[in-house]
């Protein structure tokens, strides 16, 4: 990003930088190696990641494993791994996003190479900012917008939908409460990117998850082709 | 925070932080000396900081000035402006929460010591993580979770839950909707705090938003007595 005369950045350092895609690519080879596609999962806090995994773990069972990024508590693994699939948790004490780093462990944790998932799922802190600047070696990043946030949000967080292959508007079920236009928040993601696929759910009434689950494995058999 | 072992820490050096509180310290002592009560607004992006605070600029009217974090738009300040009260807009360009340099510009450009507001709230970026270890100048944080975000917040995010004074459980007005438990957030947020006050609120309703004005307004009075 250019600096602005009299706004002070924080800078990440460039080897540090560096080291993480170094480290992502690394995590990539092997999910690949394993005909896994990956996906990493970001939005804010309460826009209903855990609960879409829910949904998709109880479709996909064992067909999908899931990495849980949280700052504190082991709360969504145990969702997750309740509803039917592979899950493991990484805590991360204190920091704002996940990085290739704790992935990594996170794959050695989860015993990636004895595995024989189709779909990989990262589910990244809740945190619109921050997530967006690490790659973890996955192959798409997905972003949730749920319609209580309110449809402005996509051009006040511009870094992650940028940077996005799917946008999910979640919570659909709620449409009729609230004053949320979802071609506003498609309208706006297309003026930042013009590759990205959009999702309308309710994990509450199932409205999508099926589709988005043929999307995932369809993503999944291509890699295998 | 301690460190564990195995877990990397993103470690703020020293001398910034030192940095970072003089400034605030610096900036407490201008707010005090308008005779002004300061709040510091975080929570996830769309928990309703921006429409609770344009429901307590249509009561406040001028005794409010607003400052505005975010990381790209000034939708924000013209929402609050046009409700009644003075607003400013910092855009961070990317980074993920105020710091008080950048909170110490705002009050150079909203004029601090020409106005006669009795309440200066300043709404961080939406973010449950990064702002809470920035102070501002502010004489409190307040934290805001809102009904669809979920019960469980509290400890997924406790670094935040941990320094507030107010919590704000918002759209409340969507509780027959929502499995949502006020007093499982209030329970885990004393298991990390004993010293905050609550308020449930509705803007949409209006729910208990001149209640938290007379509550701000009586914090205000007692600086000046």
């Amino acid at each position: 990003m250019p600096e602005t005369p009299g706004r002070k950045e924080v800078k990440i350092a460039k080897p540090a930088m560096n080291k993480n895609d170094e480290i992502a690519a690394e995590n990539h080879r092997r999910i690949e190696a394993c005909g896994m596609f990956a996906v990493n999962l970001i939005s804010s806090p309460g826009s209903g990641k855990t609960t879409l995994l829910e949904a998709l773990a109880k479709i996909l069972q064992k067909d999908l494993a899931v990495i849980e990024g949280d700052v504190q508590t082991r709360r969504d693994a145990e969702r997750v791994e309740k509803a039917g699939s592979i899950a493991c948790q990484i805590e991360t004490g204190g920091s704002c996003h996940l990085d290739a780093q704790r992935v990594s462990k996170a794959l050695d944790e989860i015993k990636l190479e004895s595995l024989s998932c189709k779909l990989l799922i990262i589910e990244n802190v809740g945190n619109l900012v921050c997530p967006s600047s690490y790659n973890l070696g996955e192959h798409m990043k997905a972003a949730l917008i749920s319609l209580p946030e309110g449809d402005d949000k996509v051009l006040k967080y511009p870094s992650i939908f940028r940077r996005i292959k799917v946008l999910l508007i979640t919570k659909i079920d709620l449409q009729p409460q609230m004053e949320f236009d979802p071609e506003r928040a498609i309208k706006e993601c297309e003026s930042l990117n013009q590759g990205f696929d959009t999702f309308k759910l309710s994990a509450k009434t199932g409205e999508g998850v099926e589709e988005f689950c043929k999307y995932l494995l369809a993503k999944q058999s291509m890699l295998t082709a």
